[in-house]
């Protein structure tokens, strides 16, 4: 649809919305071709077509840039199906099992996780950390919003049963983080310093991926298990271990 | 212990905390005493005996001051007691359900509580929305270091159980926060406008804790059981409704 057609005001968040998506597509392109260390803020306003005091109108920092763009890929990966609305309220917390699952079943899934994972890897040690901070946040604001998008399909939950039913959603939202914790485990990048490419410092620990080339391999193909893992371990509560 | 028998580095990382924590505890102060709106830069930095320039060395803002000493409560609460070290493996989890309730069962856990509460009382709605992640960013942390000194007391178990325990802390350490928000609910405040103060502006949304002066007769006392409610629920896992 064309801007022309719209009222003011929406016309003014249109042309927002696309300087920022102009900003973040930018951002992603330089990293991906020519690393971190080339997202300098002319070759970005250059590179999305803007000025670079327009850049800062939209972002704090260039860090700010890269991270949102890389959580607005697990923000979509996790948002979508909705649960069915109408079921018996005692058929929701499978009804959101199946929903968490499904998301990763979605044609778009691979593509998302894997832009996730792209540009995660070029990331540098001190940004990994900030990601940390930034996964931890966009987590959390997934599950609100599942939380708000189950609460309008069913008004009816009383007030225990919506504290529940959020809590689920919310530690199996938590639980992907930890499923993809266990699936690089499995892959045994993080344990095995031969891995590490020569050209890094061999620093292995979580808190870098640099010198991981053995990630690159890592799918959603082979995390499912992971994931699935995860979610089972949610359901089952207390852990017997 | 004089920090003149310290060597230089040290000397100098306890004169930096020292400060720091005159910082914070000027801020409290001034929060408590004239509200948040009295907390300004330089009346920060004169109540601390300090320059404007040293207090913005330490905090980029005056927002992250009160933020970071509303959350040190939090963390304080929550990071005590330890998990005793030699237990049978299959006992972990059931100690570590008792270590998050004997949190609060300390002396100094009310203490903890009604600061955290009475800081928090006293923010303005967007400094309520900021404290909102840095709670969820402070609970990460936390359950983080939990994480950190059961792995340190138990080397031997597998990479499954391990991540098994640390997604039981995870959702434990949530649990805090829902079990918060269901005391919160059963104290008729955010439901109930009549509640409100008058000289405020009625907005009662879990938002903004302005004009719910019922809220600061929340105690540990009383949401003890809101909370135990919570730990229960992540033990059952997948809620039956």
């Amino acid at each position: 649809m064309s801007t022309s057609t719209l009222p003011d005001g929406d016309r003014r968040h249109a042309r927002r919305e696309a300087t920022r998506k102009a900003i973040l597509e930018a951002a992603e392109s330089i990293v991906l071709e020519d690393g971190v260390e080339a997202l300098k803020s002319k070759a970005l306003a250059d590179r999305a077509g803007i000025s670079e005091r327009s850049l800062f109108n939209h972002f704090p920092n260039l860090n700010e840039v890269v991270l949102s763009r890389i959580t607005s890929y697990l923000t979509r990966l996790l948002s979508e199906p909705e649960i069915p609305a109408g079921l018996p309220i005692s058929e929701i917390p499978d009804a959101l099992d199946r929903k968490f699952r499904a998301s990763f079943d979605r044609p778009e899934a691979d593509h998302l996780f894997n832009s996730f994972l792209a540009l995660s890897l070029r990331l540098d040690t001190e940004m990994v950390d900030l990601l940390g901070r930034h996964v931890v946040l966009t987590l959390a604001d997934v599950s609100n919003q599942i939380m708000e998008s189950t609460t309008k399909n069913y008004p009816d939950l009383d007030f225990d049963q919506n504290i529940r039913v959020r809590m689920y959603i919310s530690n199996l939202t938590n639980g992907i983080a930890f499923g993809l914790l266990r699936g690089i485990h499995r892959m045994g990048v993080l344990d095995s310093p031969t891995c590490g490419s020569p050209e890094h410092d061999g620093d292995l620990s979580p808190k870098s991926f640099q010198g991981t080339e053995a990630l690159e391999l890592l799918n959603l193909e082979f995390l499912r298990e992971d994931i699935d893992w995860a979610f089972e371990q949610v359901a089952i509560g207390r852990p017997r271990i």
